[in-house]
């Protein structure tokens, strides 16, 4: 709840920004017009130089911090790193977080209605990649005045999009926050993603993605996304830790409902998540993970990726992270140190998997903080 | 193919025995009448001490070697460890594999006639345990004359079997031969169970456990049950090296198809699955996995357990199983120790995953043949 707490950002608002410039996508194809839908918190500088761009992952949004109404039971995704004093400090920086191309809460997706036919895109809503995004949000930058972001920051798939920034406009950005995340999904990233594809795309309700056409949603579908996504998110000790083997009820039932508090725990999720997340920005959202391979342009080979980028480097990963474990995140380190940048990386001790970059963790948000407040800006 | 090899029990041929007496359930259920499909390859010496039950995982069924015609594609699943001169040699041993209680090959399961409806049990088909297997099992030695198996043998669930039997009938069995298993299954086992459950049950094709009255099969569920069920056998490694992000085709599509081998891979898997298997089946055999927990009758004291046991236990484990890994199997070395039982443990290099028992590897054949050939029996 907002309370009287004094290092939030308060109630926030979205905004809207509409686009009439064509925006060519990676996979050939191209969205006309759009919307996007971001929050911004503190203000900008009169040299424009402080400002961060917040990068969301998988199932979160423009909502980075704050609080909607006074009656928010929940903060925005990242409240724990965003506002006065935290890690993100909005009294030094003016920060910017959007929803990305092809989301359901705003920002122009599958949900939205298609000016050419007059109906929603659905299934027609183009594939998105992480570049896309990072071209979208450009276009954002520039229409705010921020010819360079103090720094481009995010977890998971937000880690990717500032990574593709780094990338993609080195001039553009002077600081890459990368936490939790992975220079390209492993087969067995792939293999899960294909299983929650397969759970919304076989489930009747899909029709195929044409499902608002038919006012129907497949729910079951997403639910069982969910719930396996939810799996990954989580490590195997915090699970233990959290429900072990404890039962729902006082004793053993033999039946087909539930009969541990895990599995009630991940029903409740999958469902609240199904009654509030789009199914085709979901299936959008988990090819942007597949497609995601920057180095894939140099034969695989990381290091002459990061060639021309000019961004300074903050990794950070999580011990029980089996998503995208350190690992992962050293790969990327690796491949930076071999190019000669400048990169500052640190594994935190957790049991939050791969969700420890949402959870409270004074190592991680001081190490976070410390980077933060040695990005220059002017007054 | 059966070809001219030397070291296959060859041609074998399922047999069925049918019992009459009831056989009490640990959910509180009776089953009044029930078959039982097996199959045995060696011959039972004149003591009967010689015989070895091989128990079967979530999966596979009473086919555990030889091949069932010369057009056979794949012998039985643990055919690399059962013939003349293997592991469990069957110039030595008389092999019982019995396909378990609630199957779907033969055995009575959730596809067979219930005698009181005189239609298919589906989901009034009870809920059953590792422990009510045992009890159906030890049915079957009796009726075989096998007072004391040589050895009880199983991997993953089968193992589970075979530490039941141990701990079920001390008398009955001088041998636990416990592979890939666990004394339990965690949060995280039963929270990939729950999901695959999910998935079967919200198929519309399975009308709450009786599709067999709508003449379909809730395959699209089954499918995305078995698709992830495979994830958890592999190791993250193989998966890496067998597919990597290698795609299907030349170049990306940017579409919901197939894009790369590892969803191309899983796809088959699943649907071949589907098509084989029955779904009340799989619910069923998750359940049995769910529910195992012999310590919980001693508070969660493995060791106490133990106390009573009589068998040797050779128990074995391989590093890249992450659905029972080392941990696992650790845990119940340490309860055996801590009884005084007498145990042989070894870890194996392996890049399998879970699936590694059933797959060749010089050092676990080696030290599972060594193990069985110092078992006595007579001529």
């Amino acid at each position: 709840m907002l309370n009287n707490s004094t290092n939030t950002v308060g109630l926030v608002a979205p905004q809207t920004m509409h686009f009439d410039e064509a925006l060519m996508l990676e996979c050939g194809k191209t969205i006309e017009q759009y919307d996007i839908v971001y929050e911004a918190y503190g203000r900008l500088n009169e040299k424009a130089d402080n400002a961060i761009l917040v990068c969301h992952a998988l199932s979160a949004d423009h909502h980075a911090a704050g609080y909607h109404s006074e009656n928010d039971k929940k903060p925005g995704w990242w409240d724990i790193c965003i506002g006065p004093g935290k890690a993100i400090d909005t009294n030094r920086f003016f920060v910017v977080s959007p929803s990305n191309l092809g989301h359901c809460s705003g920002s122009t997706g599958p949900r939205s209605i298609d000016p050419k036919t007059a109906k929603a895109y659905g299934p027609d809503f183009p594939i998105v990649t992480v570049r896309d995004w990072v071209k979208y949000q450009k276009r954002l930058a520039d229409r705010l005045g921020i010819k360079q972001w103090a720094a481009v920051a995010g977890g998971s798939l937000g880690g990717m999009q500032a990574l593709q920034w780094a990338i993609e406009y080195p001039d553009a950005i002077r600081h890459a926050v990368v936490i939790a995340s992975a220079p390209k999904l492993s087969a067995q990233n792939i293999a899960f993603n294909a299983v929650a594809r397969q759970a919304i795309m076989s489930d009747p309700s899909f029709y195929d993605g044409r499902y608002y056409d038919y006012d129907t949603v497949p729910t079951s579908g997403l639910k069982v996304a969910r719930m396996l996504g939810h799996i990954t998110y989580l490590s195997d000790d915090a699970m233990g830790d959290k429900f072990g083997r404890a039962l729902k009820n006082e004793q053993l039932n033999y039946n087909y409902g539930v009969e541990f508090e895990v599995e009630s725990y991940l029903r409740y999720q999958g469902e609240s998540f199904a009654n509030r997340f789009d199914a085709n920005t979901y299936l959008l959202m988990t090819k942007a993970l597949d497609y995601f391979d920057p180095a894939a342009k140099e034969n695989g080979d990381l290091s002459a990726v990061f060639e021309k980028v000019k961004a300074k480097f903050f990794l950070a990963s999580f011990t029980t992270d089996w998503r995208f474990s350190p690992e992962r995140s050293r790969e990327i380190v690796s491949a930076l140190t071999d190019a000669k940048r400048d990169v500052s990386y640190l594994e935190f001790e957790s049991n939050h998997g791969h969700d420890a970059f949402l959870v409270e963790n004074d190592d991680y948000i001081d190490a976070f903080s410390a980077y933060m407040n040695n990005i220059e800006v002017s007054k």
